[in-house]
């Protein structure tokens, strides 16, 4: 293994064509052959001026039809398929979030899950005024999880979480008018606007969006992060390695797919569990390879140290290897391909959640009450599997790079404490950090986050972006399938990324001790970085949105990241996009989200789409650096 | 005015057609011209096999293209679809049941809002456990208000109403796994299991869309229904009239158009109040006329006996007559071409709801705590409009009918209890009905629902279809447009509509002095029609899907209409649609639909999709034949 440079884009690209040849003889379909068999798109739906909103339709906004029937126009249409979209992304997320309520419902000292960050729960449950003083840890656990999930269907008031941000966020907010009450009811509402029949006003629509995406980020997806980390661990900086060559020629190899740790947990449980190994060492494996795709694989990767074998548009390699005994996966993203493309391998297609059923997969269901059972039984599946592979069919390409992972707000903020000066510094803050943007030895930070998408060359925006934004002294965020490109190419490796950095920035991670690209976790993870944002501007007492600080998602793809899209933007966070969100059909829409006087006046920050991903990075450095002019720094 | 027949659909098209030469001298748009310009409509559309749910699409199957490019099929993509289609009427109308309950909330022995059934509201509270002696009424009100509530956001359990069914019904119900949970965590899962990368299996998608009809109907709606009958009395049969002739020439016209109660109360309060009367007389006009569109007018009409100018493809008809002083809508089935319409017009467009904004509006946000405020506000403003009218324009059809509405479920057994024998028969029992049923006096009943649709002949098939069944001793409950439908044809006037039934269903109607064609309400109303069908199970220890009773929603086209569908099906009722749900483009998806092996497995009853009206009364009619042979009546 080369481990001294970047694995480039092209590289990787080539062991795909490797792995397609390997398709291409059992006959597998694969997402590069059906992008064809879909493109040209249809213009009405990229445009968001198609309407299927009742069965009066659909209805297409032309000149010749400039209204639909109801007499909706393009701006209304447009309007409420972005809402609607938003709601879709919200509703997701947030359910990830319930589903880890549930499991802490569920926690025992000597169950399946446990409370491990028990000094988390206590802090967290002082900042919902619950008392804990004299309580039994798991009959706190109980009593938060309760608590949790009434932010779901409680009847009055707002998210308990809105409290974090600072005051200044919270004034707009409220002013606003889009303090999100309880979550799934945003949800509801979203969904009964865009009824036929309600609203067709674009900010009306526009400003339910932004509730709704941050009903998720500081309600569903906050919750979702902030008690994995109570019963999983909060992240910790750790080692490990990325890209497809992760998978393990003689060895059972588990994928783990999708975004719920509830299940992946239990699975790297199981998979150590010496019973398992002997009896993977009885069918001829040399052990037992737990590799992760997707999002469940920045969780098990941020807090266990195992390796990610690709992200989103990576999904169908890891069985065209050819030696992946069982792709388990829990909920979101996760192709249907993966029913008939396992069938043309021995690969076990296992899925496990009532939310996320396919067809051609084997459904074992995985539930907080029978977590361990259920592991072990689909560890059991894979490694019985492994008798069945065709060692002809075996394909794995020799890309791994090393990645050092686990940059929770607390990891990066004990990071800070260790250059801090301790004579004269406060710890526990993120001062150092602004000190080293104010004095422009950083010029700012990017939170780049995100999917692949096929409209983008996959991977390579991401990259790009990151290379460029390194070069100019940007330090960077990143969590999701943005995570993991970088991880594959070889950016969260801190011996290799730091030659791609400016002076300045350079300097930092050697100093710290970590890559310039950080990672801080799965996609419901961004809760994360609105935290630290709202840190940052605690402890300089500057409003966000006058933080050197934006938001970037080139690649994105589903509806979770237009909702995170809101929330970021919201919370006073310029974001990027390079994938237009089916909204261009509409210029009062497009200047809603985009220009000078639309959220911008609510929220302080707005969307910029750019598909030039030259251009995207350029702007995006350009907004940094009006925001230091601003700043005077 | 001929009172003594039928208005035919004819008439009221040449009415209508009278109307929109109005609106062409004022340069008016109207739906019809609409929908020439939207047709034809996008085949993928209409087929339900066009993906928007993420952005690497929008994808289309066709043969060539049989997967997205997630690798989603057509099965999956159809039936995610329906699933949303389905979550989007169960939010919308559960959302209208969770106004209710907030204003419930707000009631006060000298507000806005009153307990006006007490005794509604001591049995609701029975049925849910909730101690009421020695409480205040209103202080009960208040918990129930907030009980009613946690049903929406509840984490645990199932929905309260769910008891109210046959106990077979119940069971069914959990072994399918639909006894819905928190209302609106039906909708979040609903959303969840449909955002890219969860489930395609179409059973499981299917399965979710009858939960989340249910939470509907035996939740939110059946919420909205039974306190509303709390707040506004529960409906006994009052005579009004229908159809737009019911517009005043010499008075100030106020239409009220939309779903929630709520605001249509306080309006017609304020159109009696002697001050706003004597300002409309210094104005000139005789007096204030308030008349009602949609399910608005159902509900005033059912309770104060308002005449119902229309439904809803009538909406423009009412301002084209140019003597609308303004059309006050609050959410739902609303018109976007209003706005536009209304400025062609002396008419105010008053909008009232942050959930239904709508541009060319006048926005007074109506809201429990300042409803008295409010509605006085609305019914000034159009008093003020009077003196803006032109008389050039005035056009007022000269069509009415007269209709006897006002048939819930209490003034229904309280006709039955009218015409049952003191001596033997018990009191308070649908067992009278089901005497004429099983005798063969009647053959059966249809439960007639649902909107108008262009691409059914609007009205036609309520009609000709009603006329068709009545012919064949089959009473009918109506509501929502269908009942409006019927109301403007003259189907309400017990005078009348008995001429056009056969002579076992003439009997009964003269018997019990009763329209042929009862009006159940609006369309959350269907929620009476459940429980109805219940009490017939219960009084005749036969299972709902065994009885001689079938529902039908000919002229549907809103999400709701197919939320309701579900919870029908899903109660055992055979539902027979006109126009197809955008499902057709999946054979898998309509076979667990309309086949004998899918949803009839688990809830002993299905849909029937057929567009040829004719054909659609003959197969309800040998479906209720069956049924009676099954039955061995």
């Amino acid at each position: 293994m080369n481990w001294d440079r970047l694995t480039t884009v092209e590289e990787m690209e080539a062991a795909t064509n490797s792995l397609l040849e390997n398709g291409k003889k059992v006959g597998a379909d694969s997402w590069q052959q059906r992008v064809k068999n879909q493109t040209p798109h249809c213009g009405f739906g990229e445009a968001g001026t198609c309407c299927r909103i009742c069965s009066m339709g659909p209805c297409r906004i032309t000149p010749k039809s400039p209204r639909g029937i109801c007499g909706c126009d393009v701006h209304g249409i447009v309007g409420r398929n972005f809402l609607r979209f938003v709601a879709g992304g919200a509703a997701t997320h947030s359910d990830h979030g319930r589903e880890i309520m549930h499991t802490l419902h569920q926690t025992k000292p000597d169950g399946s899950y446990q409370v491990k960050d028990p000094e988390k729960l206590l802090r967290i449950a002082k900042e919902w005024g619950v008392e804990t003083e004299g309580k039994d840890i798991y009959d706190l656990a109980h009593e938060m999880a309760e608590i949790g999930l009434m932010e779901y269907g409680k009847p009055f008031g707002v998210q308990r979480f809105l409290q974090r941000a600072p005051e200044h966020t919270q004034k707009l907010w409220h002013e606003a008018g889009i303090e999100p009450r309880a979550i799934d009811r945003e949800v509801a509402t979203a969904l009964h606007m865009t009824h036929m029949g309600n609203s067709s006003l674009p900010e009306a629509l526009i400003r339910q969006s932004l509730r709704s995406g941050l009903s998720d980020g500081w309600g569903g997806s906050m919750m979702g992060t902030e008690f994995s980390d109570v019963m999983f661990g909060t992240p910790k900086p750790v080692d490990t390695t990325a890209n497809i060559g992760v998978m393990e020629k003689d060895m059972v190899n588990i994928i783990v797919h999708g975004h719920d740790p509830s299940l992946s947990e239990m699975v790297v449980y199981y998979a150590n569990d010496p019973e398992m190994i002997a009896l993977a060492k009885s069918y001829g494996a040399k052990g037992i390879n737990v590799a992760g795709v997707c999002c469940t694989a920045n969780e098990v990767a941020m807090r266990h140290g195992i390796p990610m074998a690709g992200n989103f548009l990576s999904q169908e390699n890891v069985v065209l290897t050819g030696a992946c005994e069982a792709i388990v996966v829990d909920v979101q993203c996760i192709f249907p391909a993966l029913g008939p493309l396992s069938k043309c391998f021995h690969t076990k297609f296992i899925t496990t959640s009532p939310i996320a059923r396919m067809p051609d997969s084997e459904f074992i269901q995985f539930s907080a009450e029978s977590a361990g059972e259920n592991a072990k039984a689909i560890v059991k599946m894979a490694v019985e599997n492994f008798q069945n592979r065709n060692q002809d069919l075996v394909n794995i390409p020799n890309q791994v790079s090393k990645a050092r992972v686990g940059y929770s707000v607390e990891a990066i903020v004990k990071v800070l404490d260790g250059v801090a000066n301790t004579q004269v510094d406060e710890l526990g803050t993120t001062k150092p950090l602004l000190e080293c943007i104010t004095s422009g030895v950083l010029r700012g930070a990017v939170a780049m986050v995100g999917c692949n998408n096929p409209k983008v060359r996959p991977d390579f925006a991401h990259i790009e972006l990151m290379k460029k934004l390194l070069e100019n002294d940007i330090i960077l965020i990143v969590s999701g399938c943005s995570a993991q490109a970088a991880a594959k190419a070889g950016l969260m490796d801190p011996e290799v990324a730091k030659d791609y950095c400016g002076a300045g920035l350079k300097r930092v991670c050697e100093l710290a001790n970590i890559p310039p690209v950080l990672h801080m976790g799965s996609c419901v993870d961004i809760s994360r970085m609105m935290i630290l944002a709202s840190q940052l501007s605690k402890d300089s007492g500057i409003p966000i949105s006058q933080l050197p600080v934006v938001g970037c998602a080139p690649e994105w793809m589903s509806e979770k990241a237009v909702s995170i899209g809101n929330y970021v933007v919201a919370t006073g966070i310029d974001t990027f996009l390079g994938v237009d969100p089916y909204s261009k059909g509409s210029d009062e829409v497009t200047a809603l989200l985009q220009g000078e006087h639309g959220i911008k006046d609510w929220v302080e920050a707005n969307y910029t789409v750019e598909l030039d991903i030259e251009k995207l990075g350029d702007k995006m450095i350009e907004r940094i650096e009006q925001k230091r002019a601003a700043l005077g720094i």
